[in-house]
Order: structure tokens, then sequence, then C-alpha cells
């Protein structure tokens, strides 16, 4: 087992790190930026080691600071946690050259998945169902006619340099098309200087669910149930849930088979995501893999009743993956306590916490760095708690979660926990009958 | 289902049933002493009633107030928690008489199992072990002879009307008979105004196990496993935990069965507990039931997945036991965290909590009453939380305990954390090693 570890991560998944490492006896070291001085993953770690200034490009980012304070300590495994340079690469073989293991996936099977084309074609070889779409970029309007013809409308336009929305249209029929596809490339090239664009087809009201995979240095993959991660405000999570309210168990067990294939396609070693998108008929489609924990791990954890931070330190340090996954036990569901305003568009609210007190009693987990009068930094995301709650049932943990958020109490700033209540009264939500456009609809 | 229910209770139970009261959604009523206006029962209730001032005598004690309190409230349940009037059969008849739902057993079954020779002979009736000894007032020496030489040496004498130790003297051999018997029963004479004392085979370094039932209105009676209670300090309960470290799934067994058939014999309606001593040889021996939620059943509710207090509610109106109890999963302990001084004899701390903080993460449960600022009246039990943890196994939930018992701050009073971690350094803890005269032989 490993004699020390270093947790090159700050906040709530630091601290998370380190209570494990704890239970399972083994020492710590923190790093932090001259914000974090104050941070419990710093408090609470058996050694810290500040890695430079506030801005994360010269602390948490910061590769060389990082190995040095492992070095230092005499650390001899680094835990990314997620963000960060979790998913860098570089940095997993730059650790292994250094004689540092790294807690994660090897460098090539980080580059493999992070390379969305790649990842695309690896799952389609292996027979998991990918979002149909042209192979690469398409060239003009008549060749974007053709495919689109083929995978059959809507369709949604893609630059290939983009991200955020920009050079994204959505085409429902044959004579939209050329329209989009000039605007959609001008928007491209203004936005990336790249007026290249892709096609795929486009998934109407998608849930977003995803499949926990976990596998051994043996080539052994396990996959432990799905998290419905639908409620998603711009791409951004704000709550998760496991069992999905959506779907049956054939699927289920379908996309737990497809996950697995994947991981195991890429020799994959330690925790993953495997993403999907599901359409209202159930039929599933592969987006991407997330080569690290996720922030929504709780929710497998309290179904599951396992360890998973636990587990990507015992299968780094070579132990095989022990028993099969549980069945899963009830219900759970996790909320993403941000400093944000959700009555201002959800901008950051940081500052002093002037008075925080946390929910308790019986299915209700509190993942925090937070405490009384600490001082959120303006520089770092803004997620301060991850409350999550367990019911017997999906309707037990929706009343569980009701009853916990109101006794949540954080004075100072704005947080989305008033947002969290809302939903938890949405009658959509109550009843599961929602997609990826629920916050969009209701919460505008 | 009840309209609305009365909570006669304060503190940490006070605020655990108003929880599951939300999670079933039954509006509820706190009520209050003077000394308790700010404490977070009374917040979080949907209504809350002052019904005296300091004393319980004067407020929580005080049956015409609450029943008052109920009436104008208009609630129709009422829920006692544990103390206070939890297990005074009176109660539970006014209640009924008034036309309120008493949430526990009835007035009748109360009245059998608090008599505590009656509850003896009950037991004894259906088959289930008690500790033996004379039936009733042993009379003189001779005759207090002759019953220890059947029953067998070491035997204990015991004030009739005593507890608190006064009148009880512990004779290992036939020769030291007579002078205990004089001795004790001048004790007994000078402390009660009663020489009369009975005779009990005395158990050596017996473990304090209990079984937790749940009877409905039907007549099933169902058990849910056992606690072990054996880390007390003068008879006042510490640490408990389920399973048992000590007793083997026959005994376990066995205890449930005998504790079914004691609940079944009042025909007991609602939770109780059976309490069993188990000697080295893992032979039981009934000592009492406890007719009312304890303290402890967070322990249970957590290897069992079951909320006791939601069937408490369910049961007292009329819904039958669903279904049979779900096998145990990993291992749960409860610390009670009181404001004492462990350093000076567990004298109480009230006061004013300076800074606090609560531990979190993966199997961490916390109930409790206390907030930042809260002034801890001096008029009460010392009992501000309780922690609890669940493992996969006790070693991993005895870890689980100390990195968490760790994080928990209190600033501004004395208690019990440090003395808890203590514990779980102790050798004899950790290997499951010990009695309820482990607190005494260890922490003196």
């Amino acid at each position: 087992m490993f004699k020390k570890i270093l947790i090159a991560n700050r906040g709530e998944i630091a601290l998370r790190i380190i209570r494990s490492c704890k239970e399972l006896g083994i020492p710590t070291v923190a790093v932090y930026s001259e914000a974090d001085k104050e941070s419990l993953h710093v408090i609470f770690a058996d050694e810290a080691v500040c890695i430079g200034p506030s801005s994360s490009k010269e602390s948490y980012l910061k590769i060389p600071s990082i190995l040095s304070a492992a070095a230092i300590t005499g650390a001899d495994a680094i835990h990314p946690g997620y963000g960060f340079l979790a998913e860098n690469a570089d940095f997993s073989d730059i650790c292994a050259e250094s004689g540092f293991t790294f807690i994660g996936p090897t460098g090539d099977a980080i580059r493999k998945m992070g390379d969305k084309a790649f990842a695309k074609e690896t799952m389609k070889k292996v027979g998991v169902p990918v979002v149909p779409g042209s192979e690469g970029v398409v060239n003009d309007v008549e060749s974007a006619k053709i495919i689109a013809k083929e995978i059959g409308y809507p369709i949604m336009l893609k630059a290939s340099a983009g991200g955020g929305g920009k050079g994204m249209r959505i085409v429902f029929q044959e004579d939209e098309l050329e329209n989009a596809f000039q605007t959609a490339s001008n928007e491209a090239n203004a936005a990336f200087g790249n007026p290249d664009l892709y096609l795929e087809k486009f998934i109407e009201n998608p849930r977003h669910i995803e499949i926990q995979v976990m596998g051994d240095i043996d080539g052994k993959v396990y996959a432990y149930g799905e998290r419905d991660c639908s409620i998603q405000r711009r791409h951004q999570k704000l709550i998760e849930e496991s069992p999905s309210p959506f779907i049956n168990d054939e699927v289920r067990k379908k996309m737990e088979e497809a996950a697995i294939l994947g991981a195991e396609s890429v020799n994959y070693r330690g925790a993953g995501t495997i993403e999907f998108l599901v359409d209202k008929y159930m039929n599933f489609y592969f987006i991407e893999m997330n080569t690290r924990i996720q922030v929504e791990h709780p929710v497998t954890e309290m179904v599951r009743n396992i360890d998973l931070i636990k587990n990507q330190i015992l299968v780094a340090a070579g132990y095989g993956l022990e028993d099969k996954p549980k069945e899963p036990r009830g219900h759970a569901i996790e909320f993403r306590i941000n400093a944000e305003d959700p009555d201002y568009n959800f901008r950051p609210s940081p500052g002093v916490i002037d008075f925080l007190h946390f929910p308790g009693g019986f299915g209700v987990r509190i993942d925090s760095h937070s405490y009384n009068e600490y001082v959120i930094p303006p520089y770092y995301d803004s997620l301060i708690a991850k409350m999550i709650v367990w019911g017997t049932d999906r309707i037990h943990a929706i009343r569980r979660a009701k009853r916990a958020l109101e006794e949540f109490k954080i004075e100072g700033i704005k947080t989305t926990i008033p947002f969290h209540i809302k939903v938890l009264e949405n009658e959509n939500f109550i009843n599961g009958n929602f997609d990826t456009s629920f916050i969009e609809k209701y919460f505008k």
C-alpha cells in the first residue's frame, strides 16, 4: 500500500480524498494556493504544502510545483481529484516517469478517450451506439445534405474547433440546411478562427445518463449502475440521481455492458464514467468518457454501499477488484450547493459565510470544505458543498431532500439552495418527467 | 394518517421526530420550555407552543400543558420521544381518553413492562431466560443462603426500593453472605426507608445487548437485530453498535425469538427494546423492556435501512408492518456527544457553543439540535449530538468514526469527543474484547 498520498486538488474533493485515505490509514499531503490556506483540506491533511499564488495556472495546474511537493514530503502516489490536472494525460505520464503512482488511468488511456473522435470510433468498433454523424469535417452544404438525409433530421451542425454553443445550429428539415450551414460556419470562423463544421444527429429532449465503471490492473472492469444527470443548466450538472427514474432494467443492463466494453477497449484502470444521451425511445448514444472520479460519484456510493475513492486507491496500488458490485438499495440524489445567485443568472457569489448550518439526520450526507466564517475565494469553481440524500425510493428521497434543504442555512452569500427547493416542488421533477431542457423550460 | 403530530419532547429526539414527520408530509407542533425557545426543534417545527418555565416538572413533564397545546393546535397524535413522559403509562392512557393517539404502546403494556417483577415473570412464562433469583423479597439471611445455593454464587443483593447502587452487594461465597445482607439492608433502610432486599445471580463481566422490536395493531411483531451497548459509564450508555462483535448468528436468532415472544405476551404495539445481559458463555438473561424509542435507535436504522420513527408513526396510525426486516448490511456505531468534561468525572459543561463544525462525508450521520452559538441550558440531560457512522465492517466503521471525530469541532464547552477518540484507540475496544466494565477498567 502507498506510504503517503499527495492530493493535487482543493475544495470538497480534496477533503473527500483525505477522508478515504484516513480510513485506509494512509498519511496525506495537501497542496494549496495562497488563497486556500484556510481551507479544510489544508487543516485536515497530515501535511500541507503551499504551491503558489491564487491563480490556478500558478498553483493547482503547475505540474513542477506539485511534483516538488510530492518529492519533498515523501509521497509515493498522487490523487488528482476532478478538474485541474485530472484528465491531463501528460501529467499522468510525468507522474509515472517521476516515480509517483498516478491514482487514475494511464496517460495512454486518458489520451485515447480525451480525443472525442477516437473515443467515438473506439466505441463504435466494439458495438456501442454513438450519435450518428459525419466522420470528421463536412466540406460543403451538398455533402452535409447527403449525410443529413442518411441519418435523418433533425441534425446538428457543430464547430470543429468549438465549444460553448458557438457555431452550433439545429436543423429540422433540408430547406433550412443551407442557411444554417453558412451562419454556423461564419460564427465558428469569427469565434475560433476556423470555419470547419461537422454534423451529428440531434437527439431531441435527451436524458443525460452515465455509467460508473472501475477497472483494475488485471483488466477486470465492473459497472456500478447509472446516474441520471439530466438536470443541467448550460451543460453544468446541478442535480444527479441514481437509479434513473427513466430507464428500465433491460436498458440499464445494456448500458452497463456497453460501458464495460468501452472501458475494456482501452485497458481502462481506475474509476471512469461513460456518458450517454438517451432519447425518448430509450435509445442510448455514447457521447464521451470521463477518465476520472466525478463530482456526482456519491450517489453511486450511497445506493451501492461502496467507497469509490477507496477503490480508486486500492486499484492504483495494484489490488484486484474484489467483489461483484452489490445490488443497489434505495435511491440517492445529489444537490450541488454552489455559491451562486440563482435569481441573477447564477452569477458567482463568493465572500464570507457568516453563518453555516448543515442539515443532518438519517440518510443525509454532506461533502463540504466550508465552515462557519469560511471565506469563499473568487478564483475557483463555485461548488461549496454537496448534499446527498438517500431514501428507500425516489419519493422518499425527494421528501428527505426537501426537509434537509430547508434545514440547510448559509448566510452572507447567495447559494443554489432555494433553487433546489423549487426544483423539488416542480411536479415534472417529482414525476421523473424531465430531460436536459428542464431548467431552461421551467426556470427562465 | 394523522393530521398533525405534537412532539412532547425537546433536543435531538424532538428534531429527529420532526424530520420523519416532514418526510411523511405530516405537520408538527413543538412544545418548549422557556429555556428552549432558541432550540432547533422549535425553529424547524411548523408550530411551537411554550408550555412553561425551564423546570421539566413545570414543562416537559406537565401533562395538562401538553394536552392543552395539542388541543389548541389541533394535533391528533402525540409522540413522546424518550425520557420525560415516554414511559408514563398514565400519560398514554390520558392521551387516549382525551382523543389523541399516543405514538407508543398502550398504558397497559407500559404498566406491565414497567413493573420489573411482572416483566420478569412474563418473560419467564414464555420461556425467555431471566436472571435467576429470589421471587420477590428475601426475608432473612437463612432464606438468602438457601436461594443463593440453588442459583450458585456469585450473587447480588439488591434493595427492593432501590436504584443507583445503594443497598447493593455482590457476594462471592456463602461465608460473606451474612455480613453483606446486614450492611445492604441497613444501607437500603437509610437510603430508601425500606430495608427489604431481593437476590439475583450476579452475571460477571456481562455484555449489555438489546433487541429492537416493533409491533403493529394486528399483533405482528418483528425483531430488527441487536445493539451492543456494553460501553457504559455508571449505567449510562456512551457508545452503541450493531451488530455486536460478541454474539454469533445462532445466539442472535435466539435473542430475537425471545424478544418477539416477550413483546407478543403483552400485545406490544410500536417500537420497543428488550434488554439482555449476556455472559461470557453467550448465555443471555432478560433484564428489562424499554417501551419507547431509544437514544441509540439510529444504529439499527443504518444497518437495516429502515426509519424506526416513521414506522412508529405508521404503526400508531393503524398501518400494518409491511415487509419482513431486511438483512443487515455493514456495521454502525453511535457515539453520544455529551456536554460533559471527561477529564473531570464527566461533570456537565453547559454554556455557549462558540464554534461548531459537524463532520461529514460518506457514512457519517449527525443527529443534533445544536448549532453555532447555541446556548446549552443547564436544566436537561447533557446529550448535544449523536454521531453515527456506518462502515462495510466493524474495522471500517471504527476508522471512519475516528476520522470523523477528529473533524468534529465544538468550542466553548467541554464534550465527550476526546474521550471517544481514546476509546477508539484502545486495543480491547478495537478487538471487540470488552464488557460493561470497560470504562471503569481503562478510563479511571
